[in-house]
């Protein structure tokens, strides 16, 4: 894990400016943190997305989930959808630790709730994941409470992106994948508004890999001399934030445009892939009260920057995943290499 | 067609209160036109559900729809599921009439804003269809822009059910179906509101006809000696309106409820069948103006009136549907009899 | 829990004959196994049903999810909505221990796959749920590793039914609810077919409850001088099994038909119900191996019985599953009564 | 419209090789037709694409819709989705000419069925669109039965592309747009097959336009010292064609592959666009005989090469589009420049 950026090598994504940390932590009060296993025979993690400070139980999110290849095993999708609301923060870990990191999610929620004085009998905790099995003993389902509790008290603005957390053991177009932010500023009547993408990077295959139109992925795999990486078990986790006020229909189309980012990055979002977006605006919260509620949505003449910040975050974003890694090897030996070792000698 | 409906058999579907019209039209606002063409060849029609007095192109209405089973024609739905929004009335007519009956409603729409000094260079039309080949020459599709017209301004809020309009060649159970419409009302916070529907009922096999649970279907195929009707192509379009506060996602929800409905008259949703529902709520229209809208939305805690209020009236509206249809003989020599020549004595 | 069936009160759900046991196990190969938590504080417990007797890992099993109402936990549904496979046995349980439920799951596949010399780094658990906390101290999620695999060891075709497994602490239409079951066999091409249903039943008002059509709820709730339950939380999971040769997209048709038994039984599917249904047909197993694989699929003009035959099961389960169950005290007092108090006098 | 097309110039799209036409019409069976109409009111047009040589309606082929936006009126989609089937041929016009030309496939079915002695009382015409109201007086809808019947005569495999049919009225990334098409080779088990794309293309800021990465769309602004085109009225019809033995939920997923090729031509899928994917396969067709019939699907594990050969000749028909089309003038007097003014200059 370093702090490199794709914009330190002068790429710039996209037309939008970036919130001050370009990460999704821009959104306020949207925090991020990190339980990182590394050792012989792990490298893995789980990362906690917190949508807000205060206890999202009570007052839920506006929330969807759009699942862009779902052979993936993301939790709690069910009733995101049908109420569209996010009640748990969002965990990523890995592929068979799902069961594990929901249940300490539910714990965690029901302490939370009962401290809270809140009557909590049924929770929806949402966790995604994508597969380290490449550097990580997968079989051994290492993250349990103890981990989740640490990622959520570890939960800042400042996150760390590349090989931290659920993004240890992840690989991403033949080298180091791993955790990466990205955000985009909009300015909708005269007030500016932040939206913001978090990904889990674990696709694709070397020679595909684009840096904002540049080829540089066939230029890597000359360097290697081989295509390094299969893109059959590839996945991303996408997490948009977004303080806009948008409604439930408003909100299941941005996150729909996720995909346009990571096709810029050379996704060709293989069958293997568990492809999925969970996004939340922080605006319209659900309290429990009244019999009626107002929901404030933006004019769908006005919805185009919204898209298109979407795209451009998630974008950069995977490619900030990447940046922010090292090397790292596996506890098999399998080494997956930092794009780092590689730029800025491919671009041009 | 007659004006004979269940209640006047003594039958109360469900618990809630109806309007006072016990159709759609209770919902304020809505209003309902017919154009019957019942001639030797012919026995079809067009139904025109307008949602609003005004212009609905420029205060477009809050709409969804949600297909039980998808046999069938209707068209204008991938809009209305992307936006969430209505901006034409809603035609039913004859499955092969969709196209003109689809042409002219965008002619209509054109003329209209036209009228109004609104540009309008893309129009959404929504049209659905039951096929009445069985009493009707479908192949001649008569339904033009003139017969779209005449139900337009036919329309009025105490409109006839039966078989008139898009019900006039329709069959339900072996028997004669048609037009149906029912309505009930909630109160929310102190506040009355209104759920209607409108069905054209196109449906089921004769044994298979349930009236509030009794089995009134067997009886009738004992007195006719034959199960008379083939259910592979039967269908039915369902339209909903209502006045309460709701938003795109809790409309889709309560649309979803319709085919409860249907299942208690004893639908078994066959392969053949094009099941749609179509809704819309009078509240929360789209105007164009404001960068931001509010959308006023009834607390998820309160919804389960508007679902059950969906399958009550639905169920009544198709047996309605039944009862103010009388017996007709179709251009082919097919006789659907009413179900009045049955009740009451086949209820106990 | 104890032997009764809808059926020894003389009442017959529609019209298809039923397999020999009348359950889901009439489907060759699957069973059915559970585990009860019965002490002062658990009323709960976990029912698998397993597919098929190989490994499904293996050769997985052409499914399907279709989601009445999503306000439920369960998980594996986005990969077996993607992929149209199950490859693991299908556990129900309380809501709270879906995460633990889950990671045993994968617990046991892994260990199997191991035995079986076969790679498995990525399996996608399938666990539903309905919460039981009317009778269950469901904040301590007592179902882990032990539980799970004592269900399945279990397993069997001839298995109970009632306030077992998953359905110790369920309550529906205000009674004691549990798992129920129920089997059609249809006949294609000369040649028996089965279709068979499992529920999960926790859900419906008192007053709603109909048998066959009948308003025994009304009749219920006058006894119990109360409507006892609030239907807002109430959830049901159907498990659809069924050996026809069923393309996915056929299967997907199918399941949607559950929703018409329910309704029948009296569901208003209330917002808060997490009604979602898992369906799997034996035919068309994938293997691993060649580049082309053969489907065989019933031609469509055929496939009405398979959706009246999953409807009248998914009515006689729900019923079934009621006149098994005993009258069961929960660990606050609350006590849910056995249906059977009240059969056959409140049948006509 | 000229015969230019993208590897003209030198820019090859992807890895994998293209048929001997590179169009949509390599796939056997295929042809396309195109009825234009060009004179000082209309710049618009129908294209028709015949997915088979034989009657479609008797031997339905295996066919899907994905909606990647759809804020437009492609009409169809329901049924295909239901039932997995396509029926007609797709026809693509203008938005306001969807009802008509909806109608005239419909006339052109029944008497195709009639000379075939084949009875049908119920078809499901696929008519897709885009809105040219740009060059074209949309609202004077001028493509009817003679024009659909037209399209259908002149089909053949060597097809123009460019501002033909329905593409003579479009606009793309501020050019002007038109039909185009790409097709790509995959090898099987040692057997070759075809995947191809025909696109209606209609979307896109000029600033935006990619080929092939470069950023060719800045260049063309800065020379043609403005931003040309609103992005929000624009959308893309999609086809995609393929020989390759799928089943529906497969083919479904190669569809959603689409939006990976639009997106690296510089789509930002506004709110404004209807982008449709309607695809099919020659293989599995459907008969209307056996109880059962049998599928051929391809092993998911070989599926990859069917989704890059998706957004691979997606990408390329888009480009396609453009370098066929000529610089068409409107009558309003609006000009859309064809690409060819400006390449080869802005390419590297």
């Amino acid at each position: 894990m370093n702090t490199k950026r794709i914009r330190d090598y002068g790429i710039k994504i996209g037309k939008y400016p970036t919130g001050p940390l370009n990460k999704i932590t821009d959104v306020p009060g949207v925090t991020v943190g990190h339980c990182t296993i590394d050792n012989d025979r792990h490298k893995t993690g789980v990362t906690v997305i917190l949508p807000a400070p205060d206890n999202v139980f009570v007052n839920k999110l506006t929330a969807g989930v759009h699942v862009i290849n779902g052979f993936g095993k993301t939790c709690g999708t069910v009733q995101v959808q049908e109420l569209g609301t996010l009640e748990t923060p969002i965990a990523l870990t890995n592929t068979l630790n799902v069961g594990k990191a929901a249940d300490a999610v539910v714990g965690y929620m029901l302490e939370k709730c009962a401290a809270d004085g809140v009557g909590c009998a049924s929770v929806n905790p949402v966790v995604g994941e994508t597969n380290d099995c490449g550097l990580n003993d997968i079989a051994d389902r290492c993250i349990g409470e103890k981990e989740v509790r640490e990622a959520i008290e570890n939960a800042s603005a400042d996150f760390d992106e590349g090989d931290v957390g659920a993004g240890k053991g992840t690989s991403c177009f033949g080298l180091k994948g791993g955790i990466g932010s990205a955000s985009r500023q909009v300015t909708l009547d005269g007030k500016g508004y932040t939206i913001g993408a978090l990904v889990q990077s674990n696709f694709g295959a070397a020679s595909d890999l684009m840096i904002n139109g540049q080829p540089v992925g066939k230029k890597i795999v000359e360097i290697m001399k081989k295509e390094t990486a299969p893109s059959d078990k590839g996945s991303v986790m996408v997490v948009i934030a977004a303080d806009i006020p948008l409604d439930n229909l408003q909100l299941n189309r941005a996150l729909r445009h996720a995909v346009l980012g990571l096709a810029r990055t050379g996704s060709y979002v293989g069958h293997g892939s568990g492809d999925v977006v969970i996004g939340f605006t922080t605006a319209n919260r659900h309290g429990t009260g009244e019999t009626f509620r107002t929901i404030t949505a933006l004019n769908d003449r006005y919805i185009d920057c919204v898209f298109r910040g979407v795209a451009e975050s998630v974008e950069e974003a995977v490619l900030n995943s990447m940046t922010a890694a090292d090397t790292v090897t596996g506890y098999s030996g399998t080494v997956r290499r930092s794009i780092n070792e590689f730029l800025p000698d491919v671009l041009e």
